[in-house]
């Protein structure tokens, strides 16, 4: 019988960088009991994105990191919004670049997520944020 | 008890920008009457694309494209392509590096769209086009 | 009546480089028969990733494939992460900045794919791989 859930996640961030939340995701998803479906993940925020990244070498993360440093800087004189102070429209366009939503299958009760498959939030500002999350699964 | 909506939406754009369309969405699923589910907005172009951005302050609109100006330049002799004009293959790379499709859940009969998040199409074309985005919901 | 399908798709990869793989998909969901949903289309790996590009002019793959050779080059130097080859960092960021998964609803018995728009694997890396891309619809 085809059936949903949702869920919210609120994850505290401590400034700039990956946040694993995979373990998260699959805690919520192992008590709704689904054995095939479609999860969701919506990231509430246009200075916060989502990935799916590799989650064996931490290395991986900082290169991200220091990519999206390279390529969307925060340097003031390339912007014109620049209101909310000089990390944030380096924020929006890092957001713009990687994913606001991500949609995984779940085949014989589990999420297809490959090995090395992690997901991860991507906070774009130096500030701490709290983040909302929202999950949705449709299946049986 | 579940089930499912399709719509398609015209948008004629003006040329290079970003145009908002949240409220059609919002107006079509409205009508719907959907409590809890998942809506996909999917554009059917490889020169337009979508992006969910800040809808406050139209000078991130202006400094995204500036962006995408300056990573992906109209310059002729970078590209192959260039057939249909020196800004199609630009707006094929700024359509690969933004969204072709977004899924975005309903919870409690609302897009659970954050605050300052609005739903772009973002035309890459020098001249007016008439896009077409396709809208699919399933949910109850 | 709403129902899922679920399939795996193994592609082979040739070291760099777009495959199209539209066919594959329509192929399979033809014998599925939905006349209304949603396919979701998911890359189980962080170095190959997903795109939807024109598939007209085989020139657009080259200038895709040059571009991101220019914004993430393989170059040593700019990267901490080394130990799985000077072309493995360059993968996850080009994996980053294009899709790790693609929705696109089914109207009428068909995709919603435009005229001009094909389904590629994005491989990154330089030597053959076996990649797993997962398909899951949702529909009637």
């Amino acid at each position: 019988m085809l059936r949903q859930a949702t869920q919210r996640l609120d994850i505290a961030t401590q400034g700039r960088g990956l946040i694993a939340f995979t373990d998260s995701v699959r805690n919520w998803l192992h008590g709704e009991h689904f054995t095939t479906g479609l999860l969701t993940v919506f990231c509430r925020h246009t200075s916060a994105s989502l990935l799916i990244q590799e989650n064996a070498d931490p290395d991986v993360c900082r290169d991200l990191i220091r990519f999206f440093d390279v390529i969307a800087p925060e340097d003031e004189t390339r912007y014109i919004h620049r209101a909310e102070g000089p990390d944030d429209m380096p924020a929006h366009i890092r957001s713009a670049l990687t994913a606001t939503q991500l949609s995984i299958p779940i085949v014989e009760g589990r999420l297809v997520l490959g090995t090395w498959q992690g997901l991860y939030l991507f906070e774009h500002r130096r500030a701490p944020h709290r983040r909302e999350i929202v999950l949705h699964v449709i299946g049986e």
